[in-house]
């Protein structure tokens, strides 16, 4: 019978025990280190002949660092015979360049699903991609998870879902705005951002009651965090009690962190699929772990069960 | 009739203008610069519709973002309908990553050239591959270009070729060695390294005479500059009048520089593949440009005409 084994790269290694320790097994022995030069150096230091592989990696920054770690890593595993090639990507980097917005822009996001199938992957485990379109530039099967159920605890069992609207910061965004909204019975607002004319600021329109409510902003990543920071202060202007920002993906680059710091939240509710360093492990975050998600999902997966019970009677 | 177009990445621009300037055009506009997040953001500013296009990049360090700014450049040409994408790679990166040197080892090279290809390169111009192999991880057509021309004209010029010996810095180069000695005339030795058992200092044997000669230390790359600088020393305890280290590609990465400036190195010879920050541009270093070589050629394949001619009867 094949084994299964898990191994962490360097992108979220305490996110990969968390998986491995659901599942019920030790990682995999592998270093990952860089030659004089820069170059990587992989060397996986147990037989995985025959065996199924899961590998945990986020192509979260440095993101070309990370996403070559990945590539070489499936193309050592796929010449030491391994039977299946599993490939976790708890944040799939390049998610937002997935279509020719201008003439002659790449599409980054295919270019990586073509990468990681060319260099030998069998299969994609992803969490809440950008765009769920990104599933169909793969022709390899892929489990596509999702943080809402997580969240949707959080905010139930600290009573902050009684009262609460859930708000879309975008039109972009309105049905991952109502999927949580649905988990926590809870209504929906939009924020209707607006340049009226150019060199004149956004008008934040606010379209759905927020007010003497509890508002949770909701995206499936926070990266300079300018919308939510804006979105926050427009929502406590019109008269919400508290707000609550949320996403899967704590991206977090630039500016965030102060503005996050500064903006009227009382909490920034986000998930570990991006590890992040002390210095944005800010008092208002919260960060629930997919560990035991991804690491029930990987034991459903080995056993050929479907993954959808897992979200599935979850909230009644 | 297509348009012949030459556009240069981030990691070696001035190559990239004398290149340009050689085949007598401009650099074609295009921007390459960083999303917050770190993510690479590529806008090419001309429409290359039809276009036979010429991009420069080495992949360099830092390698891992120099590479994957090439693959996002080849996927924004070919969704921009560009008729042909060539792309040349003065230096190639991963190519010691070759073969499978131990178990469940990556073939990186490999990996690399299957990732330009699917990309949608049409061709790859190549100057010095680490091992001439490196052709055959490609079906598409390369041409492979040589630097040891170059650099014999410049020892041949400066006085330098007379009364010397081109010495290989271990077994494994010796063959290029043979090419260099060729273009100079000149006769070959080899430097010999064992380690006669474990804990103990190798021992530089040199087979050949190089008493009262010049000798030219030459390899296809210096990186860390061990091998170098410990055999020029052993060149001189033998009796050399002087040492010139010579190659086509100087990564020159960690120690190098201090070793190379400590050992008893008259000259470094070396081309411009790489482009050098200033604090690697020390006194001894000589750089040719490789640019109007490889202008020529492109200038060859665009009138598809064989590129071999560059490199015959040149010495006679
Ligand atoms: N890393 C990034 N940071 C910010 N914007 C990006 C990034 N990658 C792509 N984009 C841009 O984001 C837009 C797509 O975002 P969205 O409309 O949210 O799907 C496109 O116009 C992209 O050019
Ligand atoms: N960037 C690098 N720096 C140093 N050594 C490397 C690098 N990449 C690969 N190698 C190792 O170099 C050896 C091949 O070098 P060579 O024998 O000169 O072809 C292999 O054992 C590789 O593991």
């Amino acid at each position: 019978d094949p084994k299964l084994k898990i191994f962490a790269l360097n992108s979220n290694k305490p996110l990969a025990e968390k998986i491995a320790s659901t599942v019920g097994v030790e990682l995999g022995k592998l270093s990952v280190d860089r030659f004089s030069d820069g170059e990587i150096r992989i060397n996986i230091e147990e037989s995985i002949r025959g065996d199924n592989v899961y590998v945990i990696q986020s192509t979260s920054a440095p993101v070309n660092d990370n996403l070559m770690e990945l590539l070489i890593m499936i193309d050592a595993l796929r010449r030491a015979s391994a039977n299946t090639i599993n490939v976790v990507i708890p944040y799939y980097g390049y998610a937002r360049q997935d279509r020719k917005a201008r003439s002659r822009e790449p599409i980054t996001a295919k270019l990586v699903a073509n990468m990681l199938e060319k260099a030998g992957a069998s299969r994609i485990i992803a969490l809440d991609l950008h765009a769920a379109q990104i599933q169909g530039f793969f022709d390899i099967p892929l489990d596509h998870m999702m943080g809402a159920p997580l969240l949707a605890d959080y905010f139930i069992n600290h009573g902050i879902a009684e009262d609460a609207v859930v708000v879309s910061p975008d039109h972009g965004g309105v049905t991952r705005a109502r999927a949580l909204a649905e988990f926590l019975k809870a209504p929906i607002a939009i924020i209707d951002k607006r340049r009226p004319c150019a060199n004149v600021a956004e008008i934040m329109n606010i379209i759905g009651n927020v007010e003497g409510k509890k508002c949770i902003l909701i995206d499936d990543m926070i990266d300079t965090a300018g919308t939510i920071s804006l979105g926050s202060q427009a929502l406590m202007d019109e008269g919400a009690t508290e707000v609550y920002a949320s996403c899967t993906h704590p991206v977090l680059s630039g500016p965030a962190i102060e503005r996050l710091e500064k903006a009227p939240i009382k909490q920034l509710v986000v998930t570990d699929s991006i590890n992040l360093p002390d210095e944005k492990r800010i008092d208002k975050l919260v960060q629930i772990s997919v560990g035991p998600l991804i690491g029930a999902a990987i034991k459903r997966i080995n056993e050929n069960k479907p993954v959808s019970p897992l979200f599935n009677n979850r909230f009644h």
